[in-house]
């Protein structure tokens, strides 16, 4: 199946985004002209404005929107999940068994939470760039980027009071400025239970057709009152229909396609093996820990989803890189933008494209050498304990903010403080159980990497098995307690130095200056001449093809737009869409056994639901991880349903785009008003949605 | 956990065998004088003579014994799953369900089950040894070593009609003639539910307290009638009790106790690490497949769960070997052996054990460099196929029977064909999905072991992804048909080589000569040298210790003891033995959910039972895989339980010896009594036992 469209990619449709639906586009560049020559839409700047304003980012990964004038936010089922998992007392389980707050008094307030509205975008590209002169070394070019960014962001937050971050664009050939309300009252409204909202589990994951209900309600609050949303989404009166054109409006969180064929040979050769051993490594052992007990389940079960599904979405990557048809076509790209510059004469740009093109090649052979240290170390691939982390956050944060903002690690910067406190001082409750078994798993997978003579092993394990050497660490921490958190930020410098008795803050001082080298061998030898390179081959691709290529994904707001339409597999023709009586087929065609069992509340209902009422619908909209819970709107910007999948054939849009079968898959808006309004008993929230 | 039984192993408890039970020890050489000192029990050759000739291998790497004069064979259900699964027509699933033969007509014979029962030990080693000469190489030492063999075994097999392996014991310290009685007429008696005889499943796996009625009755026939097995065990009124000596006769798979420090360091840095990338690659997605629909969870049961299974023993082998204390340990004895054949004035025996020890650590170094291709290609770990492996055998039987007895790879020396022909024209259904899925997991895992680009990977996948490339080999082939399978076998040398048409035997030809090399490699640098060091070190151990060090084991018979008892675990007492009552308080606890669900024969039928009958107990008695299913008896040679698993405090007896807490877990024979006679509707079967 892959061959089929790789065929297509050579015939020179993807990287010119020319007739396809390509593209994750910004909010201040949008296709305009395509979707008027494809499509005969011509997007206002009032629209434009409205699905922006409308449109939320969450700090856990995903996307949502606005749908009442009251802060009503709408957001994937399992986007939501963390929240649903940390809010969930004891003996219940809101993830499993849903949630509904009978009024908004009874709306649950999310330990973390932190929702982000795009506000404003500034190009800041020029003020980047100037700081960094050509005599600079990689290291002194670094620290200059490094610190103007830090600058400006300072200088936008005093300024405006808003959230502000610099954001790379085609790998440094554009820097934007992007300003956000932030908004870190959030509270939970109402979510389906897990069997429907995930239906197929992990069995049904990019694969279509579905039938999800993977929808999550929250509610934005500021000052303690509800926010005044006053741009929200219209709910459509009918949803989409087959041929229609519609809009994807969300953070895609990364894609790799503007990566030059050697970058992708890296990461096919290395970086793919090491994550996918580091993902089924940790899946074996979470599924191992599950099996213990129901409780076990409930503590990993957030956990084994995003694992299981990254494992999946990163294998789908791998077999598409092995593909040979695949990786020609990015070398032929590279050859077209050379040609292409050649014969409008530009001799001396083809030239410096060539060398950013070979250069990149050699930063790869450098990286290659320290890859799986800054991995393990800096990364924290051998420490997934989220007490590890908070240690990591707090020893980091007290010896950088000893140093002037522009000279700090970029997350500690002034400007990002208060979102890292939210992290850093959240109650969510930590299990030692889960902490013990990731932590375990981990420092297994260290020595399994480095093997177990290496000094960095020994120093870690310091002569003990990695199962007995995780819960030594874990029990002998104070750190799950968010007072214990507050008052060690409040040593002075000297006295945390000298602090010893705390396992997990010892174990940060061992290997925090190696750890610190590998950022700034990183930093330094990697990510500042990588940007200068790609910076130089992003400015040939605008001198050939204008602006009309997408920059790849950077989890910050992207408008996607496609047609609404069925596909062909293996000579069987899919539907747009599904229906409701879909998923009672498939339910008993599996004997109602999980991942395929439905709440009772729809076996016993069954017979209030219009049958034929679509469930679930693709598009050929463009999107990625980071697009879950992205609001789909039609071209008069009505809400017309909620993406949260890829199907499988959509795995390889990281490097390329393609149509031919790949496709996002959305809930259908009239699946969520039949349920809704059949089904619970949530009238107050039908009357918000302006829904009968 | 691990740290106090290495604190032990420090004291020097281990490696003389002195006081403790240690030690799976050859027939020919029973432990007398320590069953004399320690349990004051003097074994007979009568005897040995007899549990020798009930005991029995099952080709598929388990063990049994024959418990009736009629060729009743008992075993462990899950040694009879890959058989269970491949009896049970399309719409049943005797794994799953169970089995209970009516009348010795409904006696199901198994597509390729072979027994082997061992009649006599012949000590060969001088005649081994003699053929090689000081003067030869590496090269030369292997052919001649490996042509006597050959010749040994085909001379004994002309002689006596029966089985005959040369067995290489002490790593190459003494060579040994095991004659087998062989029956491949194998009929499946009677199976238990999955759910009662693994009841707690892989959460359960190498645990205890268990509740398992893990057995499984098969019958062995001759000339089409059932065998008369005039050895056999008879069923132990009472079972065992509380502190009894009890022995524990079978085939236990490989140890590595005789391995030098450095040969664990490879263990510990190349092989482990590797064996757990590869087993959590495959886990991961046969989980994946067996979540697709029941169907396909019934295809992939056997091999999911062998794969739990296998990562579960290694990842407790390598959290062994990377505590330091058990390494320091291995150090130790290497030194104290140095030592003691100082004292003892043999300062020549001194310097070549040196001298062997050393060269061990040489060959691992040149073992490094080319393992991974050894094992992805020759071992073929790159190709997890049973259509594959059958190419494979076609291709190289072909090639080695013109070759001289002698000069062939041993798995085709004339002595060995019935056994191999049993199992590559065996009819045992072959499901071309799972063949699909597993050839594409591993040849996704050749792939990110070597990379995208080498030229084997290259070579193999012919630019295509790993499953389009499986899926067009399995698809490409005709050979699931036995027919096919016997027609290619008879063509000629030359048509053979000219055939094109068949996609696997394609693949075979296309890589054989390369794996043969690394075969060849192997065997020339690695595997005699290794030989004639272990066997000057095996040399020096006799002259300190005598015969009373056990060799590693090696699936062939061997008989262990221990005492019945219980042990601590983390300040907590557990008993000797679990009880009927135990399996429904924690089939109650988990909600009955499985892998903790019930048969309904035993719900409903536990007013019937006996609740304080003893269901699972523990020895102290030395065992490991290839151990399941062999017979426990007590001092009198009668049966008193099956043995089917170890706790995980005795994952490490691969390499060092531990009864602190370290048991073999195996089914009380009062539970077998208890549950056949008022649960199952088995009159025949019990009184064919002797069992009221």
């Amino acid at each position: 199946m892959l061959r089929r469209f790789a065929a297509l990619v050579l015939l020179g449709g993807c990287c010119m985004q020319g007739k396809s639906d390509e593209g994750m586009w910004l909010f201040s560049n949008p296709p305009r002209q395509k979707l008027q020559e494809k499509y005969q839409i011509s997007l206002s700047d009032d629209w434009l404005k409205h699905v922006q304003l409308a449109s939320v980012r969450l700090n856990n990964g995903g996307s949502g929107s606005f749908v009442s004038p009251n802060g009503l936010l709408l957001t994937n089922h399992h986007v939501g999940s963390d929240a649903l998992q940390k809010l969930s007392p004891p003996h219940k389980d809101y993830y499993l068994q849903g949630f509904t707050a009978k009024s908004r008094e009874d709306e649950l307030k999310c330990p973390d939470l932190e929702v982000n509205v795009l506000q404003e975008i500034v190009d800041v590209t020029s003020k980047v760039n100037e700081v960094v002169k050509s005599d600079m070394t990689p290291a002194q070019a670094n620290a200059a980027r490094r610190s103007v960014m830090a600058a400006i962001e300072k200088e936008s937050l005093e300024k405006t009071g808003l959230r502000s971050d610099v954001v790379t664009l085609y790998q440094g050939g554009l820097y934007h400025l992007y300003r956000y309300k932030k908004y870190t009252d959030v509270r939970l409204v109402f979510a389906p239970e897990k069997a429907i909202a995930s239906f197929g589990g992990d069995v049904d994951n990019f694969e279509y057709p579905r039938y999800n209900l993977d929808i999550c309600f929250f509610r934005v609050y500021e000052n303690n009152k509800p926010l005044e949303s006053k741009h929200f989404l219209k709910w459509s009166a009918n949803g989409p229909k087959e041929g229609e054109p519609v809009f994807v409006s969300g953070h895609p969180g990364t894609t790799q396609r503007l990566e030059t064929y050697e970058r992708l040979r890296f990461r096919r050769d290395v970086i793919l093996p090491y994550t996918l051993t580091r993902l089924r490594n940790r899946e074996a052992n979470l599924m191992q820990f599950s099996a213990k007990s129901p409780t076990h389940a409930k503590w990993a079960q957030k956990d084994l989803y995003s694992t299981a599904n990254a494992r999946k979405a990163f294998s789908g990557q791998y077999q598409g890189l092995l593909d040979t048809s695949i990786m020609m076509s990015k070398k032929e790209q590279e050859a077209k933008l050379l040609g292409a510059l050649n014969q409008m004469g530009k001799q001396d740009v083809a030239g410096s494209t060539r060398f950013a093109i070979d250069e990149i090649a050699n930063i790869q052979s450098k990286l290659r050498k320290f890859y799986r240290d800054y991995m393990l170390l800096e990364v924290g691939d051998a420490f997934d304990s989220t007490l590890y982390k908070i240690a990591r956050d707090l020893v980091r944060q007290r010896a950088e903010l000893g140093k002037p903002n522009g000279e700090r690690l970029r997350e500690y910067r002034d400007s990002a403080k208060s979102s890292l406190e939210l992290q850093l001082y959240s109650p969510a409750p930590i299990y030692p159980e889960v902490e013990i078994t990731r932590l375990a798993t981990s420092l297994t997978f260290l020595a399994e990497q480095l093997g177990g003579e290496h000094p960095t092993t020994q120093k870690i394990l310091q002569g003990k098995s990695p199962a007995n050497r995780a819960a030594e660490l874990v029990l002998g921490t104070k750190l799950s307690s968010v007072d214990e958190r507050k008052a060690f930020s409040k040593l002075s410098t000297p006295e945390m130095m000298q602090h010893q008795s705390d396992s997990m803050i010892n174990l940060v001082k061992l290997i925090d200056e190696q750890a610190r080298d590998l950022r700034k061998q990183f930093e330094e030898s990697v990510e500042e001449p990588e940007r200068q390179c790609y910076s130089t081959i992003a400015n040939a691709k605008f001198a050939v093809f204008g602006t009309n290529i997408a920059p790849d994904a950077t989890f910050t707001l992207r408008l996607a737009f496609g047609k609404v339409g069925g596909y062909e597999v293996e000579g069987k023709q899919l539907n747009y869409c599904t229906t409701f009586q879909g998923v009672f087929d498939r339910n008993k065609e599996n004997g109602g056994v999980e991942p395929f069992d439905l709440p009772t509340r729809w076996t016993d209902g069954k017979s209030k639901l219009d049958l034929s009422t679509p469930f679930n619908f693709v598009s050929t909209a463009d999107t990625i991880g980071g697009n879950s819970g992205s609001p789909v709107v039609n071209a008069t910007g009505e809400f017309v349903g909620i993406n949260f999948d890829r199907n499988r054939h959509g795995l390889v849009r990281n490097f390329v785009y393609t149509d031919v079968q790949a496709r996002h898959i959305a809930v259908h808006s009239n699946a969520i008003r039949e349920s809704l309004s059949k089904l619970y008993d949530v009238k107050p929230l039908l009357d918000e949605l302006g829904l009968k």
